[in-house]
């Protein structure tokens, strides 16, 4: 077992078989107190890690075999498992995480929801993008073939959790719902920093492998200390595909690891961004207090620890941009520190604030309170002038954490050329009103091609589970801007096209089959049918 | 002009401009008889290529921010130009790559179609996968906020024609298509085999230009003698995506480009494959000469010049293997040599035959007729043993050109273990009757994950245009296995999606207004909605 109903073992899982590892191993430390966790984590040697890879291609092929509505319930029994662990897997994520029982709670709802949202699109059978394109045997000049197109598992899928989001981006987060969702097994290498909370939700998987008779491999789940194991799996000739959520170092080696191979694959990279926020001349004179109180609200939601927090604001110099600092100034003075997630993120967190407020034209202005434990998150308020900003790139570094930058500009027709320096985005928050339209028009492509998700008049910290959600965008936010890793497009990234040419229906796939027993939309000969 | 009506000029275009190259000229070269022929093509400078970049960024966003229907008109006056330039164009076109007149009048139909398919796709507005999740203010314990989603152009993209396809993969083939389509503009690397059909061709795109009122920028073509051109213009910054179809050193030389840039973009490389094809027993006992009969032929289209060429047979060895063999001699021994494209391409193909034939063994069992001109193709089809196919990777490398390897297996158990070895690949073709079908299921999800098409008797070589067509495949076959390069399903490749939360309907594109004034189709809340 991965979690005997008490406590976490300190095993691994490989295919079926539980397995205690022999390497360096990991323990999770809380950050509120700065002491170790028990029990220890030992790691995967490369064989283990070849093993986990060789039963996950084993299991590729049967798992892509698996009835739809079969692989639907098998997510829709991890959701419930996870559910199922209750108040014990809360406790130990806000042990490990440092993060507070609401937030939590919360998470394991998203969790939860985005593996039955996934249930839902597998059942809908959308994602497979049938078309059939029927043989035209009298067409001049020539006749045409029959042709069928579905999409196909790219196979194997490492996945690689985030420490921010010990559920919704981990074990059995969105990269391994939307891989298992396409009909891709994963392996998945746990977070160091939450072990235990890992292993829970692994056990609460590994649980529906068995009562849904899922083959062996489809789903393993593997420790190591440091980053040997992590890059053995992602060299590993089996795996086709990544998904990790992390900072910009770790992902960029992962993309280095994985084009060196024999045979390059993707790897889909959340790493980093700062998320602009716009604050639009008509906007600040209307309601600079009020802004400026929400942006700090949202600066400090989880001691700033979310891929979308803003972490650099550009507005135009002036009475009302004073009035927005001196509000959100007031709220953060009042705000007491958080506990990060773990001792490196806050000694990291805590000298990219010193590096960046000492760089040349920067300063402080305004301050949360301090913290009295270990690991505290103290919010921080930069500003800078666009010539400063525009002459020195550190800028557009990410501070993670409670930490942003105001750019005052000398007017807003110097919005453009400071948004020239900004790279890719996973959102960008504009805050307007109707007078501000031709000022945001005159942005709006440089937006459109610099992030993911544009939103009106708020923050990026909230991420729905959704449709028409992106949770990506342009490098280096991620390291594939096609795609999203939140929200029903992520299945996406794991899928591939094949077409079948004059098959027989005896040895063509369901979903393929002339007379659509399984309902799925598809494009008839041009035209889109629904489905049922 | 490129072009001035009755022969290319040797000039570039770069925007709207007509310039004339001071580098190292391309000059083609007439295969059939190894004669130069006018005029002179000077090739581009690096400072032109960044001028030609930089127009098209400023393009962009205004060619994205043209209507659908005169995006549409666009590709269609495209077609309707190259039409019009009539005989000459395939005249040049026969010149410069040695091709027959049916051949590439029939490719010229191709590529016309092919925008105007594209046109259709721009009309019909389901590329956007416009998806909307309309706001919850009343959701509990959160409201849900307003999203919507539609995919945007990626920008500016670089396009390079392939030697072999003159007109369908060329200045505005496939990629340049539905790169236009998508709403990219596009500036194209000229292939130095057919440098006066790229001017005429070119032209046609520039007239179309004009005459719809296209933003300056949206294309440009350029020359230029060796890598160096093609390399600057994927280095360069403006650049977002790559199309390329060619030699696996050359997709693979982009891709490194692309990837050591300081913003990646992704590279869609159509390199090369060996078109497996699989003879089933009971396929070869029913019909093992009318197959080989058919085989002869498919190997020797175009002097076996596709990239989905039957370059290797896996059969089990008996009498009607032999039966295939003797039948595919007799038709192969009749036929008579063909001009190959390019003297390289001659002198590679025939070096190449000389290699595989060498390989331990492997032998020679049946030849077309030798040329008597230069530049020419005398099919070859070479034999060799599962033992020796299985110890020499020497065996997979692409013949370009009319040759073919067949694998003698000693049993039809023996094919996984032979396939296992196989790569990437565009296409495997499955020859077969009813009671093949067991042997077929016990092998097809190994074939799924190698090609991006099977089809079932017939062979590879022709590549229909539609909405169910694959023409791409897992590494090396492609450098991109998630995409296709023929057919309406190429636009996804320069698409990314973003998500507009809580925006005004002002400041939103027509294709996301709540009434849907596009009549595009959409997902809505959740539920599939038809186009008008």
């Amino acid at each position: 077992m991965l979690y005997d109903g008490n406590a976490p073992t300190g095993m691994m899982l490989i295919g079926t078989e539980y397995v205690r590892g022999t390497q360096a191993s990991v323990q999770g430390v809380a950050p509120a107190t700065g002491e170790r966790i028990e029990p220890d984590f030992a790691g995967a040697t490369r064989e283990e890690v070849k093993r986990a890879c060789q039963l996950s291609a084993a299991a590729a092929p049967l798992y892509q075999a698996v009835p739809l509505e079969q692989r639907a319930r098998f997510l829709d029994t991890i959701a419930d498992n996870i559910e199922a662990l209750g108040a014990p897997l809360v406790a130990r994520a806000m042990l490990e995480s440092g993060l507070t029982e609401a937030r939590l709670t919360g998470e394991r709802g998203r969790t939860a929801n985005q593996l039955r949202m996934f249930a839902r699109v597998i059942r809908d059978g959308g994602f497979l993008d049938t078309r059939i394109d029927p043989a035209q045997p009298d067409r001049q000049p020539l006749p045409r073939v029959d042709l069928r197109l579905r999409n196909v598992a790219l196979g194997p899928v490492a996945v690689f959790g985030a420490s921010n989001f010990p559920l919704a981006f981990s074990v059995a987060g969105g990269d391994t719902a939307s891989a298992l969702a396409a009909g891709c097994p994963v392996v998945v290498k746990a977070h160091s920093a939450h072990p235990g909370t890992s292993a829970m939700v692994g056990q609460a998987v590994a649980d529906a492998v068995a009562s849904c008779d899922m083959p062996e491999g489809v789903f393993s789940l593997l420790y190591g200390s440091g980053s040997e194991i992590g890059q053995a799996l992602v060299a590993d000739p089996r795996i086709k595909a990544v998904g990790f959520t992390g900072s910009r170092r770790g992902g960029l080696a992962l993309v280095q690891t994985a084009q060196q191979r024999s045979e390059p694959i993707p790897v889909y990279a959340e790493m980093s961004a700062i998320n602009p926020v716009l604050l639009f001349p008509e906007a600040l004179k209307a309601r600079a207090a009020e802004i400026g109180q929400a942006f700090a609200g949202a600066l400090q939601l989880g001691a700033g620890q979310f891929c979308t927090n803003p972490g650099i604001l550009f507005a135009v110099d002036g009475p009302e941009l004073d009035e927005f600092v001196a509000a959100a100034k007031a709220a953060l003075e009042q705000s007491p520190a958080q506990v990060m997630l773990t001792p490196g993120i806050h000694t990291a967190y805590t000298d990219a604030v010193e590096h960046t407020a000492g760089l040349e034209g920067a300063h402080i202005v305004a301050r949360g309170q301090p913290g009295d434990g270990p690991n505290q998150c103290q919010s921080v308020l930069i500003e800078t002038t666009l010539a400063a900003f525009q002459q020195q790139p550190a800028f557009l570094e990410e501070l993670f954490g409670a930490a942003s930058v105001l750019v005052r500009l000398p007017s807003i027709e110097a919005l453009p050329e400071a948004l020239e320096k900004v790279e890719g985005q996973l959102t960008i928050a504009l805050h307007l009103e109707k007078g501000d339209y031709a000022a945001v028009r005159n942005v709006l492509p440089m937006l459109e091609a610099r992030a993911g998700r544009l939103l009106v008049n708020g923050f990026g910290t909230g991420v729905e589970v959704s449709d028409a959600m992106v949770h990506g965008g342009p490098f280096p936010a991620t390291s594939d801007g096609r795609t999203t890793s939140v929200g029903t497009l992520a299945i996406r990234r794991f899928l591939r096209p094949v077409s079948y040419q004059d098959f027989p229906p005896e040895l063509l796939a369901e979903e393929l089959h002339e007379s659509n027993p399984l309902g799925v939309p598809r494009l008839y000969n041009g035209k889109l049918q629904l489905s049922d």
